[in-house]
């Protein structure tokens, strides 16, 4: 029900963005990029819970020397983001990174930027432009700019950042236009999404601390993404990143993008509930968590509603006074006493992981 | 940004739904109804959160009658929420509930409809019809209808219940038509939005655990708030119910559909972070939670981005090297070092609510 953008199609390393590709997460490091082992045990950590792209913050050249052994063991892509100093991003292309964040116009002279755009196209490397609301500079002179505004001026900007790479014959591009709200970032995506064909980076920037950033980057993005815009997409949140790989994959199963490992829907309790749902949820939603197939588990508090709730659940329990009634897509197969639930609707998870997993 | 869907007013107690009002967060108790204290106590613990509309289970005769004393003693607007049987419904709208959820069409004798919307007509008590994805009877014919044709189901069903209503003369009517999955409620709202006049109460159901629950609501309200669509949400989570209302006033305030309490962003941190920004942000969350202004905190990893990104923030700081820089509305203040940095923030927060609160 989603019509995506069309878009043209890039790669960063063997990861397809943009065209028929799946709509491909990516996180960023927040390791120190010069400490290449540390680097590289989070990178690990992200490839395992489905990052498909890094990017590396690259202050110094110090950093930027490390890129090579980062990019040599990395099992992800590597994306180098450089602000303003030309040779970070020629020392990261040397190194074999797969793309730049980088923005041309804020590298001074055109020779510079000519030398960047070379390197970059004798490598096949795609440059991310990334206009951020917080850094443009007609804010400065007009402090009370509301969405509509800010959107207008960050396409404006982002227009001629790609216009210049345009002008040098490179078109590797891809576009983000992140604000820390979401009518401004979803208005500015909207106005790119008619001007130019390269495909979109999304995400709301300083979304926050888990809690409250996941619910941001939620309406946000899943407005893009409804319009049918985005096709790569970074979940900024203040803490663990591997956090922002599990939410964007949350976001991208709401909405039918991506399947990643199990569903589990579970109902929020009200005065007809007589056995301990939470406690039950929560047990089911650790066990999945070391399952990868797709299934669909529901954990319902009343049997009038559950098995017909949960009617595409590939396994489900729904709670009655003092027993659960477990079923199978949607059919009761058996109903168990409460001290039972737990141990009965385990088994009945692994039962229908290990017939997907055999295709019986 | 957001055109809202003009609908008919109507006032679920005090509380105004539809039209010009707000959009209203409701949640639903959890306790057993028959239980008034323990129910009396949750009700109070929402509205302290913030909750404006509550809604009860009344499964049987012993729980309609403790909503007398419930509806007496309760700071919100009191919806009973009754299944199949009518005599339930004339019980609850003698106890005096200010709304009714009940689905018309669940009753099975026509002359005890009428009796139910005499009595709720008579009182001025509206009837939310709810039509759920899985309480559908089409779909035990066909197993396999996917999120348009389930979508259109759902309309089809809760249409007979309006026109049922409506040929009783009753037109204090509000709609749910809820789903687990985010594109068959997003396709059922906007089918129905063309149709009818009445006001949408939002809401994807058994929508998981705390964090998962919070992304897919967040997605699916974020998607229809933003297409102009709702006007009471009630977002389902398995758990505390106080925590059904924070998800949905973020929600609201991340599209600037409401305001309340304040906003705290914070950045992902990145290979230039220098100070401990997840423990800052933590730290600042914790104290803001103690707040009611609606101010804007900005915690930021980078001297560079931080004040532009926090430009609309009152009170910010960006991390440096060993030291934070203190901004008031995007203008650095004062240099601190990092020991210091969060009591000066907290003293610079307190003294910004101070301001607000006297107008200075």
């Amino acid at each position: 029900m989603i019509n995506r953008r069309p878009t043209k199609k890039l790669h960063i390393g063997g990861v397809a963005v943009g065209g028929d590709a799946p709509i491909v997460v990516q996180s960023m490091a927040n390791t120190d990029t010069r400490n290449v082992a540390a680097t590289l045990r989070q990178i690990g950590a992200l490839a395992d819970v489905g990052c498909e792209i890094i990017r590396l913050a690259v202050p110094d050249a110090v950093a930027a020397a490390a890129l090579a052994d980062i990019v040599r063991a990395s099992p992800l892509p590597v994306v180098a983001d450089i602000h303003f100093d030309h040779r970070l991003a020629l020392a990261a292309l040397a190194a074999g990174v797969h793309g730049l964040r980088l923005n041309p116009g804020n590298i001074r002279k055109p020779e510079h930027v000519r030398a960047v755009v070379a390197a970059a196209r004798e490598r096949g490397v795609p440059i991310r432009i990334g206009v951020n609301a917080g850094s443009l500079p007609a804010r400065k002179d007009k402090p009370h700019m509301g969405p509509a505004e800010t959107a207008a001026a960050m396409v404006e900007a982002c227009l001629a950042q790609v216009r210049l790479l345009e002008s040098l014959d490179f078109d590797l591009i891809k576009i983000s236009l992140k604000a820390s709200d979401v009518p401004t970032t979803v208005a500015a995506y909207r106005r790119m999404a008619d001007l130019v064909p390269y495909p979109f980076h999304l995400g709301i920037t300083e979304a926050g601390t888990p809690g409250v950033g996941a619910i941001r980057s939620s309406a946000g993005l899943g407005i893009l993404l409804y319009l049918g815009l985005g096709d790569t997409v970074r979940v900024s949140l203040t803490g663990d990143p591997r956090e922002e790989v599990r939410v964007a994959y949350e976001i991208l199963k709401s909405l039918g993008l991506r399947e990643r490992g199990p569903t589990l829907i579970s109902c929020p309790t009200c005065g007809r509930t007589e056995i301990d749902l939470l406690g039950l949820a929560t047990a089911v939603e650790q066990h999945l968590g070391h399952i990868k197939a797709p299934i669909k588990v529901a954990v319902m508090g009343c049997v009038v509603n559950g098995p017909g709730e949960a009617r595409d659940a590939d396994v489900g329990v729904a709670g009655g006074a003092g027993k659960g009634a477990i079923f199978r897509r949607g059919q009761v197969v058996r109903t168990v006493p409460e001290a039972e639930i737990l141990p009965a609707l385990l088994r009945e998870i692994d039962a229908a992981v290990r017939e997907r997993e055999t295709g019986g």
